[in-house]
């Protein structure tokens, strides 16, 4: 269903508190929740991107651990979810990624809290992912969020998710899985969304 | 909106791997990713309920260095959300302290991944929080699931969450957060739920 929509988790580059561009460091819970969400809505391949060569060995090894060592035994489930992660130095390397697996480059559909210009609503992505057979790729930022040579080259500015109240901080955690429930869940009583 | 709507956190009685009731440890991320989806989404209170004493000393800990301390400062997204959380000793100091603030006890709603009997759907549970005055508290456990004699107690289970595939190992921090949103979330084009 989900089977050419992809998701990438930026490190780089991204905005630190005072809107300078940085590197932020991966973060070890970000990669187990977010790929066991991945898995759950039928992401294809979750990509963490991050230029710094530790940090992506870093990665390496935690989903080694938890695919081949001790890890797998103790957590299967943690290992499923990790098969559909990935590690890559910048989008230009998830870009051409996709666009080997799929044959061409997938639109680019980024999120953040406070996007103008470019926007679409979540049911109007949700029935584009049904009707439209292209390839899209879903971007994550982390810090205070993805820089603007980043969002220039997006396709689409995904609306911000909203609660009830005007408080707007949620974890890059919480908002990808919301946004996955959004896009892909399904209820009980048909369709939740 | 959701002035009378609570959730809980469970460390104890739940199960672990092998079916045994146990008490798991308070995690830091946990505390602070709810606190956030909990206030971005108008939760009146977010309780953290272990038997632990030195475990609920942690948690003011922390609770105190974001909300006073050097972290207060530094962020200030994180004091706001730690106001709405609250540590308690157990399930039953949970009840009291809402029926103290609601002037009587809330229905009780559990959560989990394979809950038969008393179900109701994310859709019911959206409907009946707007239409009845009474609170309602939802039970999230950690581990492997919020044991026997809570589940007992509750006045109702929530559907499970499903996602595309059969693949059901979301993360507590994910699980909240979909709930949240479900029950509460609106988008820029209407009502998303």
């Amino acid at each position: 269903m989900a089977d050419n929509f992809y998701i990438a988790l930026l490190h780089y580059p991204v905005y630190n508190k005072h809107g300078e561009v940085v590197t932020t460091a991966v973060t070890n819970m970000d990669v187990h929740d977010i790929a066991r969400a991945a898995l759950t809505y039928g992401v294809k391949r979750f990509y963490i991107v991050t230029p710094i060569l530790v940090q992506r060995q870093l990665v390496a090894k935690i989903m080694q651990h938890w695919q081949q060592g001790y890890g797998s035994i103790y957590n299967p489930a943690r290992r499923e979810a990790l098969q559909i992660a990935d590690i890559k130095g910048s989008l230009d390397e998830v870009l051409d990624d996709v666009a080997g697996n799929e044959g061409k480059k997938p639109w680019l559909v980024a999120t953040g809290a406070n996007l103008a210009g470019k926007l679409i609503t979540f049911r109007a992505l949700r029935v584009r992912l049904r009707e439209e057979s292209d390839a899209h790729l879903l971007l994550f930022g982390t810090g205070w969020g993805m820089a603007q040579q980043v969002l220039e080259r997006a396709d689409f500015f995904l609306e911000s998710i909203r609660g009830v109240m005007s408080y707007n901080h949620l974890s890059v955690r919480s908002a990808v899985s919301i946004a996955l429930d959004r896009l892909w869940g399904e209820g009980t009583d048909g369709d939740v969304h």
